[in-house]
């Protein structure tokens, strides 16, 4: 078993083409034993956002605070705490903070994303 | 993809030998078409807690608000909002409300858990 608070895990800034002011931290994964999906935490910066982009995964987030929006192509959906987001396998996608605080949100990804790089949506000028 | 709020979501007893004051939201599962694994909401009332078992697959949890006890086996770790917890494969666990307010955590778990019976903890009266 592994106990441990979000705050004592380390925060790294996402390296993806077309993120802006976000960071991730990997609260249980494979280096935790983990046989098969991840749970991770994002912080978006106000104004930031994360790529506008699509995978053959999933993710299922849940909102912990802030608020912003979540892009389903190009629809707008809103969003706050106690929100809750099932992206579907190849859905473009993309979460942006239109707050003045900190959006922070878990994102739990299957381990068979990390062999696939994400397309990014091709208004962010790079094709899949 | 799929876009709402825990609270929008039907609550339900818990309805495993072993549990107390459990309510349980599914708020991303199978239904949704969802690939592999799901994300449910759990509240638990002061005094009550969920099942002392194991099974063979495992969880991720993330403690949203409340406070309260995992146990690891005989083991307690006290818990609050911000809390991760890695519940590997075949561990005996429990989660018990300590306090006066719910107890409400996230709960994720593989789509094979459907198919698998937990394990009561022997002190249960109920063996494996």
């Amino acid at each position: 078993m592994k106990v441990t608070h979000l705050t004592k895990v380390a925060s790294q800034p996402v390296d993806m083409p077309g993120a802006t002011g976000c960071q991730v931290r990997w609260l249980v994964g494979q280096p935790d034993g983990a046989p098969s999906f991840a749970m991770r935490a994002f912080d978006v910066a106000p104004g930031g956002y994360t790529p506008k982009h699509q995978h053959p995964y999933e993710h299922e987030v849940y909102v912990l605070e802030g608020t912003g929006v979540v892009l389903e192509g190009d629809v707008e959906h809103p969003l706050s705490a106690g929100q809750v987001i099932y992206v579907a396998p190849d859905e473009v996608h993309q979460f942006r903070n239109t707050g003045t605080a900190p959006l922070r949100f878990l994102c739990m990804v299957p381990h068979t994303s990390a062999s696939v790089l994400p397309a990014q949506a091709p208004e962010c000028g790079i094709e899949r």
